[in-house]
């Protein structure tokens, strides 16, 4: 249907009244490798990944985490809940790669190292941010022939 | 802590072996007017906001919409989702302003017209799709000092 000259209602644009609100959001990260360990590592280095390009990042410096739990499940969060940590503190610190050198899965200990650099937004575009690892629907697969990891992370 | 020449983890680069699955999002949409017609008016128009830049679209078009339900939120829903259809199927059309004509509130009514344009991509930047209107944490005000709505769509 077409406007008129006689409907007055299509010249006259409206005053702004609304706002939005409370934006949430939420992405399933999938990662796999030759075993959970490769698996770990690379859903590790996926979460940096939506944070920013990885091939804008170079690996000059490099830090040690360390995460440990009561399970494999709380091992996967509290791994990924370190790697988020050197990002959330000055100087923020952004990696390309995560090499977990002791994996003790009768334990749930893991130590690794994160390569990378400080993050500096005239060198590496700004992605979304990671605003939590979640247990939701977190899926770990460790077998013979599969060893993959699905987490679901708020952003 | 620095890389070092020792290192040779920090030279090569991983294989990718993740990926991002089933992305969710959403946003609470907050409107309100003079009255409630007023309010219901605005949240349309803030859902068409959230899909292009409203400034670029001109009223050459209108579009009738009726909506019913049982009650107040049933009535929101509708009427929300009946401005949602009108962009849903081509020629798909956008809207910057909506008028409701016949607002019966005893009934949970209402007949509306939305002006606006076919969607062109070359006039219009894409912003972000709409894929439902929710019920979840709805809340409509109609007192004599606050008429406002909140309604949470995803996207």
């Amino acid at each position: 249907m077409s406007c008129s000259e006689n409907d007055p209602e299509y010249l006259a644009t409206d005053e702004c009244k609304y706002e939005y609100l409370d934006h949430t959001a939420d992405v399933q990260l999938h990662a796999w490798g030759d075993d959970l360990k490769e698996a770990f590592e690379q859903c590790a280095v996926s979460m940096f990944g939506y944070m920013t390009e990885l091939n804008t990042v170079d690996m000059v410096d490099k830090k040690e985490i360390e995460a440990s739990s009561d399970d494999m499940a709380g091992l996967l969060f509290q791994f990924l809940d370190e790697c988020l940590f050197v990002f959330s503190c000055d100087p923020y610190f952004i990696v390309k790669k995560v090499r977990i050198n002791e994996f003790n899965k009768e334990n749930f200990t893991i130590k690794a190292t994160c390569y990378g650099e400080e993050f500096d937004l005239d060198k590496h575009p700004q992605g979304t941010e990671v605003k939590a690892i979640t247990y939701s629907n977190m899926q770990i697969y460790d077998k013979e022939d599969q060893h993959e990891v699905f987490v679901i992370i708020d952003i």
